[in-house]
């Protein structure tokens, strides 16, 4: 089962030639699942062949307008193409007004179901039947969020060997003992699942900070994510202006992953004022080895884990 | 004295791969004059090397998402770096709440005076010291405007030989002369302007149509245009379909640049249906040689013209 992250737009504030506005796209199941919406994502989704009708779920980290202002040319494509599936749009207070005074003011009331749906204090914000979102107040402007994705833990690996050696015929005996039944067989003798079904295997973390000074929280949002997608808009020479402004620099990022112990970290929302990414790579790998910054279009794959 | 269009945007509705949304920049003398704001226009700014800091006046033509949506990510962006010079707006009724309601929402009043001036009636809509802009109402979902910028007239030519053959001595008296006053010289001979300088010189006139089916008001608009930007969103085989969504096709647009004696026709905000422009510009050209169908970053030098 494929998760496949996308960023979409990897700028900071000001779009540049090579990065949009800042998006990032999670593709799982055919289901899109977006954090942030900047200026010109409906035509990023364009070029990186994402579809406009898919289960899609939104969570926007704050109401400045880099991250939000894509949002409405997005739902009016979704209607011009005819989209017939709700959209979800997760926000902090705020979102509601700005959809509908832009529906208002432009006559465009969306197509489609539109729930939109204000968020105002850390904790679960969405329980899906095999995944969960949960948000934790960013170091930024407030209302700010930082938001984790984490799969539902899978069922054990079962063990066909083990299942054969003790007797167990193969067929709906197998499907229950994975599942955690017991299984009897026609000799009378009884097989626990833990006789032939490993532990639950863990499902995967995405934690993705928006905008945000180091914070605490994010690092226990953070704890054992697979990925940290993590604001890094200035380098650490101006670790001033990243404080002033609620941002981060790359040995602060990295300094968040280590402590969550998240597995890779992923630098994005890079200031217009970095032609190369070479200098905030430098700084954030002299902390942690598996940092990367992100580029408009990167696509990683996160792979299934067998064992915590 | 140049005048350069910058087609930022040729896509009608949805962006592709290679057309943002529609806007159209127009560079004179150093003032930076847009006709719409799609969503995207601050990107390919960035892209095309135009400043955020100009002299600028933006037209909208209408209150469509896709030709107003990038306006707000524009100021913001202007903001961010510093502008300082006004900005003046025009555009239909509901240009204020939109962009007003939008601040609101956002909490991010500009930082240098915006002035929305919205317009609610065909005629003179702006009259610089050197240029009118001029709309009329357009032919699609209304209050929906196409516009026309026509440079004043400049000064006649003036022909130094001939006022040298009359005596007249270099300096004063040729600004004079030029500039319509008698040259009264030292022997007491009276020479007139006309003696030495020809007819006035016409400015140059730029007609943008905006989303539009086919309409005489446009064809009055385009009088004699040097350049007569066109919506030309399908073609001519879905002349049904264009008519329905109150757009134009190429024989339609090229049936106004016949009738309004443009001298040349650019056929823009064009369906994404089309992925290359051969059909539209085939169906063109059948009536009016001199047309061209728009891309991304095409730019049109406009020159002076000497006589009418």
């Amino acid at each position: 089962m494929s998760l496949e992250v996308v960023f979409l737009g990897t700028a900071g504030s000001i779009p540049t030639p090579t990065r949009s506005l800042p998006a990032v796209a999670i593709i799982r199941l055919g289901e899109l699942i977006v954090f942030d919406c900047g200026e010109g994502i409906q035509r990023q989704m364009v070029k990186a062949g994402i579809g406009f009708n898919r289960k899609t779920k939104i969570f926007i980290t704050h109401m400045h307008g880099d991250h939000v202002l894509g949002l409405p040319g997005l739902i009016q494509t979704m209607a011009l193409l005819h989209r017939d599936k709700p959209l979800e749009v997760y926000g902090p207070c705020g979102l509601r007004a700005f959809i509908q005074g832009i529906e208002k003011a432009l006559r465009s009331p969306p197509t489609f179901p539109l729930e939109l749906k204000e968020i105002s204090q850390d904790g679960l914000v969405c329980d899906e039947k095999d995944y969960t979102v949960y948000s934790m107040p960013a170091n930024h402007t407030p209302p700010s969020f930082s938001y984790s994705l984490i799969e539902n833990d899978r069922l054990g690996k079962f063990y066909p060997e083990k299942a054969k050696a003790l007797g167990v015929p193969e067929g709906a005996l197998w499907s229950g003992l994975q599942q955690g039944s017991v299984a009897k067989l026609q000799d009378g003798t009884v097989v626990k699942p833990d006789a032939v079904v490993g532990p639950p295997r863990p499902g995967r973390k995405i934690v993705y900070s928006g905008d945000t000074a180091f914070s605490p929280g994010l690092v226990k949002l953070a704890k054992d994510a697979d990925l940290l997608i993590h604001d890094c808009t200035f380098d650490d020479d101006l670790s001033d202006r990243a404080k002033e402004d609620g941002h981060s620099t790359p040995s602060q990022a990295a300094k968040t992953a280590q402590e969550s112990n998240a597995k890779r970290l992923v630098l994005t929302h890079i200031s217009a004022r970095y032609k190369t990414a070479k200098k905030l790579l430098d700084q954030a790998r002299k902390i942690t080895a598996d940092a990367d910054v992100a580029e408009d279009f990167m696509r990683i794959q996160v792979p299934l884990k067998d064992i915590k």
